[in-house]
């Protein structure tokens, strides 16, 4: 350290404190996945990151430390994707969380969970909670929980979806930029990536390449009796020269895919909290056509990375005018805004937050008791 | 108060404090139930003599308060049926119930749920559980929880199924015994009562019935997949003229039907916990022929309310014995043990070693991390 005259003020720059985070996985997919598990992969791309930038992370999660945690709770030897979707395996998962997780060594807890947050009010420390799905059904879950959870949200949107909830940050997605390559110049066609979902909509953006006379490619999941039967109703009849079904792609031809296309074509249907294949586009420096739900409006640069319109017959001319976009700033907006990197600061800055605060989740933290869990 | 003499020592019986629980149940149906829902009626008989025993009773429930509970919290304005057996619905009723139920004025918490348990760590009073269901998947909730939960098993049998849990007592199921017509005089068949399904297995019963050379009515459940497949596969080529299908029966039907019977047969297959429609039968002086497994040699007083043997080639001969017992001891027997009167006694008597042992739940209730919830 040196000064530059002796009546300086002398002035020392402190690294912030290192963290002790817990950070609590869904129990039925590894971390990272092998293959599906979106929360899994966010989950493990969160950890490296915290532990790049130097803070202790104890990962509970099943089968084994496929991260860079220093310490890891077991919930299952093997991950449970039998128990899926049913109450028995969240309640056994919340429950080891309980029994594995001891709290004298973490200054807080960041649970990916759905029954996860039941226990905060047990904790001394907080209880900081990402909330992965959407609010129609999730906002009656953390609305009784009150300020014993801390919630972050994955785009402002979602936040507006419930604004009575106990919000302390908003958080996107971050992606391993690094992992999607960069082309600068595209082929000839324009790309739908997803599944076959009435409220994935690719019927819309095939009726937008053909309005816009150019190629359309579709890659999507198509295995679930609602899948099924929308494909066969409205994709099918429409597929031809122009428009082809390219089946399900795995990572490495998603990859080769959205870098090859003049745009991602995202007529989403629904206020989706956020959209991941999205930010995957753009890092290829692709550029987003899509319709203006949910978060779209904060994930597309509208004029600079896509476009965003309101309604699906602007889609067409959108798709027109992608080669006005600089790939390059495509991009850039994700490494800026969505990458691993951008999602590890916005944690920290929520985790030094709700640390600063003095929050401490207790009994005292819940809401008086409303309409649901009143008494009589 | 009189004493006979002067000098006796004066003798005061001080009834016993009244207690102040709060009893959660289910959400999914009624309490007590329209139709279906087994725990939600006993939950229903537990408050109402609980109440006649003078205890001050917080009801913890969905839709109206059916039950004579002074207090009472909704969690839903009508019973969420459509949630049974998801997620979402155990989750949001903890949360609800976390919010809703006040604590300080309550001496303990008995809970019927299946996420309720994981509140246990954040309450200054000790959370009584009722183990309703099997504990092959039970048991990996309960035993990270640790002494946090208070169990109760509904036999002693559930308890050997898993005897490293925090068991405090086994309080057999309660049918209000009034309800239930007695008759000494029975009709010449015998009833095989439940649903048509491998591990109720009334073709055993179809078969016991033949070679005792008695006529059996079939009174069943049949609406799910595999019981349609069973059905076909193991009934439908056995009735004839001595084994009649009468199709599933209603409360008062199953009455009429279980007063008449010579005996129930109850050929059983796997390690039930409990079994209430043995003691509906004996109820009605019916006795029961059952096959030894799970809570069976509890229910059954062998040779004097029923036979209980050990394999299905024996249940003919205990059925062509059955004319030897009493149907008033097998409705007395009921009375004594299994009614809701005694169920109440039993809580009550858990209750209040709960509290005399000064129980506290914390999280050093915990059990040290095993090969589940293991640190590495």
């Amino acid at each position: 350290m040196s000064t530059s005259t002796s009546n300086a003020v002398r002035r020392i720059v402190v690294a912030p404190r290192p963290l002790r985070i817990a950070v609590v996985a869904p129990p039925y997919f590894s971390v990272p996945p092998h293959a599906y598990g979106g929360v899994e992969a966010v989950v493990a791309g969160l950890v490296d990151t915290l532990v790049s930038h130097g803070h202790h992370v104890t990962l509970v999660a099943a089968g084994r430390n496929g991260t860079r945690a220093q310490e890891f709770v077991q919930t299952w030897a093997d991950p449970p994707a039998h128990l899926l979707g049913g109450s028995i395996g969240e309640v056994i998962n919340a429950a080891r969380v309980l029994a594995g997780l001891r709290l004298d060594s973490v200054d807080l807890v960041h649970d990916h969970t759905l029954a996860g947050p039941l226990l905060a009010a047990s904790r001394r420390v907080p209880t900081v909670v990402t909330v992965h799905g959407p609010l129609d059904e999730l906002a009656d879950v953390y609305r009784p929980l009150g300020r014993t959870v801390q919630l972050v949200a994955i785009s402002r949107a979602q936040t507006r979806q419930a604004p009575e909830l106990n919000w302390v940050g908003a958080v996107p997605n971050g992606i391993d930029v690094d992992s999607f390559p960069f082309r600068s110049r595209k082929d000839d066609y324009v790309l739908f990536l997803g599944r076959h979902h009435p409220t994935k909509a690719p019927h819309l953006a095939i009726a937008a390449a053909k309005a816009a006379g150019v190629r359309i490619l579709l890659a999507a999941k198509c295995n679930e009796k609602v899948e099924h039967e929308y494909y066969e109703r409205e994709i099918r009849p429409r597929l031809g020269d122009d428009v082809i079904d390219v089946g399900v792609a795995d990572a490495a031809r998603k990859r080769r895919l959205l870098a090859g296309a003049r745009c991602l074509v995202f007529p989403v249907c629904w206020d989706k909290p956020f959209g991941l294949v999205m930010t995957e586009a753009m890092a290829c420096g692709t550029p987003v056509v899509a319709l203006a739900r949910g978060a779209v409006p904060e994930v597309v640069a509208h004029g600079r990375t896509g476009f965003v319109v309101d309604r699906p017959d602007e889609l067409a001319a959108a798709i027109l005018r992608t080669h006005e976009l600089d790939p390059a700033e495509c991009r850039a907006w994700v490494g800026e805004r969505f990458s691993l990197e951008a999602m590890s600061r916005g944690y920290e800055r929520v985790y030094r937050t709700v640390l600063g605060a003095g929050v401490t989740a207790s009994l005292s933290g819940l809401p008086v008791a409303g309409a649901d869990g009143s008494r009589s």
